[in-house]
């Protein structure tokens, strides 16, 4: 499978020469580089690719959505024809097991044939039609129509713990060329190998549907490359995943440049898990089970990774000393690479040293290996420090004490998160209406019963939250709402039937939902 | 009506001291202080505003949309209800007519009822709804639900240009108190007496309706007040109508924060208006005339202002025949203040002092009277220099004579505008794709055969446009889509049909367009 990787960008349809061997990826378990060598995107070949963005926008964008979708539908299908080659080149670069690719994998590509279903169907891009009324008093009304229309040319950043469904053609990617958008990819150092692979899908899949050359790009680089992108006049809007320092680094950037655009980063989030009495009365035990699998899948490298539990002061022992046990137990796992990996011990060191935290239970350290960890605070402790709340990337979290008025108080002064979770029974949570209001006012998704680890892509997903979990908490960055992001409102006034967008001629010949006239139409 | 005058903040339901007669409003004809003297807000008073709408959030966001819509409707009527009083502080302060005072305080009142209405019906919110799969394989689907939901205290800082459509209780603020966001105004110093008058309107309304107290604040002061309003951690996001200096500053403000937050300032625009061959042939005087109207309508001083003509290079002299014989007898008008006045003297001096730049016709200078001026320049020095695109506020406009394809070109470089309109026959414009295509791409509103001045307020109107016309092209200030500025989307998932809000329940109890398990349904 490595003679099918060059180590080079594709610049459009081209593919880069590059400086020549800059960097490799590295085996993750082992830390031996893999072959090839990769090569740094040039000067030269980064303008290319931003110009042959720019020069594709006009005539992408303005594609029928038919022809838009079936690029998607046919990268979808090159991406699940590449299942073997990924299953083999994505366990070496990430230590993810073969398992996790191939669910991955239809995950991307179902993702991919998920918004050429949407913009098939077409209702998402909020058509509204308001008639002339010339006769109005005091003066006429005009025709005016409006729908969302494509940004430009987005920059999208290849995600470290997901080297497909959130990297070269993963949620941002599929989103942005669904809207009508270029989409130039940043790939990720620890997963060059798949970017390449997965670039090669896309690439194909655009010059087997007729599509203009700069509709994609996918460009090898450092941070200069990353910075260049966001800096570029031709990008008009950035998804980034990562961690916060990136993501902020790339807001300062993008708010900086003479015309301010949108960044879309998902950065940390520790997803609050509240337990209820009840809940914990009626099977702690199997609670701490299954809070221990959410808290340990992936090695803890999700962005939905409960990272903070909060219980009552009564009723948790069984929860306790179940969890307890099976953190104890908890195997050691190989983590995406061994900067996540230095970064984790750190931040399990700075947790265990911070006031008044102790250690309730730690699987015997491996060596390079991540291991489960669990830490308790008093609520008083907690909220004292703010900087408990900083995301530890990896299968430990903390527990907190309180009563429902202290918890309900020390979530309100949350940092904004993608997720928050209550536990409890049905009575308990009518009862907890302030409780599950605060919660609900400082995440993006609220769930009962249910543990934060996996999301779903759908229509109703919101995977997005207030700051500092995102930057943007005003989008999501999973689901079909996800293609709002990449768009604008704009506006058609007094023009003439022939000369409308189909979405918003009369005879409805797309057949979607619209708002005519103030009433919801079929 | 000036003994209704306090000359004080509104702190939620009572009336801040100040520090005793900073500033006074300035009769804008004659340049003498108006009486009473106002006084800016304390520290204290700020602090305790924001106090307030901290605490009116999670009540005021949860109440039944048919409350607020009651408390947006009895605004509408109190500011009906004021209308005379409106028509005699207005015109001082303003040098707007009086028949203009009138017109907005029915588009403002009308405004709010349109919120109103918008929130009872309900299907705003974008309501989805994704029943669960318990028996998926390989994974079960959960049950997940989502809606936009506000994002929290909303600063809104009132615009010079239009006392009452765009102030106190204007678009920002009907829209985010719709959504459910408290607000804290921030006065123009043009009207400071026209901001206390609706201040009173709507806080007289929120009492009689029995809205939690912080909902509205009204605050007078400098620009420490404003830059303190969006710098505060109360303050979820802002709107703003005004210059490019003041709405880049506040952006930069909110960029900076602790947690950045969304500004929706709408900036500058300079309205291009394409006039085709065709039309010019047909009736050219009679668009000279229309283009006079647009041009001098409220002195030019409106944000949709057609500040740049694109005309062929043949065919057009009996416009221009006609435009400069109408500028040259255009009457001097008052300007709102004495800034905007000294302003748009300068530009026009700069605008006639730029290369290639030629004045057409101008009308006969009146002290301390805006007077219309028509300026020509070829393409090639338009283009030549960017900062011909500068905003002249007021009634000035700079025309620009070239080809079909020298003026496409020059559109493609144009900064980002609200509208852009073109004028011909449907021949002409189902000829001129490439142009159509080129302008919708750097406008938010495109007009066929229409002058830019009036925005309808409406459900398909998007008065928003690439930066710098606006901070946030993605968005509109008019109409009710400009509602969304204000919200983030949540979901919830797996949570019991009883603890979901009205707009997620399976029954649909308020009968709303929804997005059902991938369906539209009503």
């Amino acid at each position: 499978m490595t003679e099918k990787l060059q180590g080079s960008s594709f610049i459009g349809f081209a593919r880069g020469q590059g400086n020549g061997g800059d960097f490799q990826a590295m085996n993750a378990a082992s830390g031996e580089a893999l072959a090839p060598a990769y090569s740094a995107v040039t000067g030269d070949e980064f303008e290319r690719a931003m110009a042959l963005a720019k020069e594709a926008f006009p005539k992408y964008s303005v594609l029928p959505a038919q022809k838009r979708a079936e690029f998607l539908r046919k990268t979808a299908e090159n991406i699940d024809a590449a299942v073997d080659d990924f299953s083999v080149r994505g366990p070496l670069e990430t230590a993810l097991p073969e398992g996790r690719m191939r669910g991955e994998t239809g995950r991307t590509s179902g993702q991919l044939r998920l918004f050429a279903s949407l913009i098939e169907e077409g209702s998402w891009v909020n058509a509204r039609i308001e008639h002339a009324l010339p006769d109005r008093e005091p003066i006429p009304k005009p025709d005016v129509r409006s729908m969302l229309v494509p940004l430009g040319p987005v920059a999208v950043f290849c995600a470290s713990n997901f080297p497909l469904a959130f990297s070269v053609s993963g949620g941002d990617t599929a989103s942005a060329l669904a809207s009508g958008c270029p989409v130039v990819v940043k790939a990720h150092h620890s997963h060059l190998g798949m970017a390449e692979l997965v670039g090669d899908c896309v690439v194909r899949a655009a010059q087997e549907t007729g599509m203009p050359e700069g509709v994609f790009s996918l460009l090898y680089g450092g941070r200069d490359i990353g910075t260049g992108l966001v800096a570029h006049p031709v990008t008009q809007a950035v998804g980034f995943t990562g961690s916060r320092g990136g993501g902020t680094a790339l807001m300062k950037v993008a708010a900086e440049r003479a015309q301010p655009i949108p960044v879309y980063a998902e950065m940390s989030s520790i997803n609050p898990v509240v337990f209820l009495p009840g809940a914990l009365a009626e099977k702690g035990a199997a609670l701490a089970e299954g809070f221990f699998g959410s808290l340990t899948l992936g090695a803890g490298q999700f962005c939905t990774n409960p990272g903070l539990i909060f219980l009552p002061e009564e009723g948790a022992d069984e929860f306790l000393s179940q969890l307890a046990e099976q953190v104890s137990g908890g195997p050691g796992v190989t983590m995406l690479n061994s900067g996540i990996y230095d970064a984790y011990l750190d931040r399990v060191k700075e947790l265990g040293a911070s006031q008044g935290v102790a250690l309730l239970a730690a699987a015997p350290v491996v060596d390079h290996q991540a291991t489960p960890a669990v830490f308790t605070v008093s609520v008083e402790d907690f909220v004292a420090q703010p900087d408990l709340q900083d995301e530890c990337f990896g299968p430990a979290t903390l527990i907190v004490q309180g009563s429902v008025d202290e918890i309900t108080a020390a979530l309100g002064d949350l940092e904004g998160q993608l997720t928050g979770s209550i536990f409890g029974t049905d009575a308990e949570l009518a009862e907890a209406s302030d409780l599950v209001g605060t919660l609900q006012s400082r995440v993006g998704r609220v769930m009962f019963n249910n543990f934060p680890t996996g999301v779903e892509v759908c229509h109703s997903m919101v995977h997005g939250g207030p700051y500092p979990s995102t930057s943007d908490g005003r989008s999501t960055s999973v689901g079909t709402l996800s293609i709002e992001r990449f768009c604008r409102y704009a506006a058609w006034q007094s023009f003439p039937e022939s000369a409308l967008p189909e979405e918003l001629k009369d005879e409805n010949p797309r057949g979607i939902s619209r708002l005519v006239d103030g009433k919801y139409s079929h």
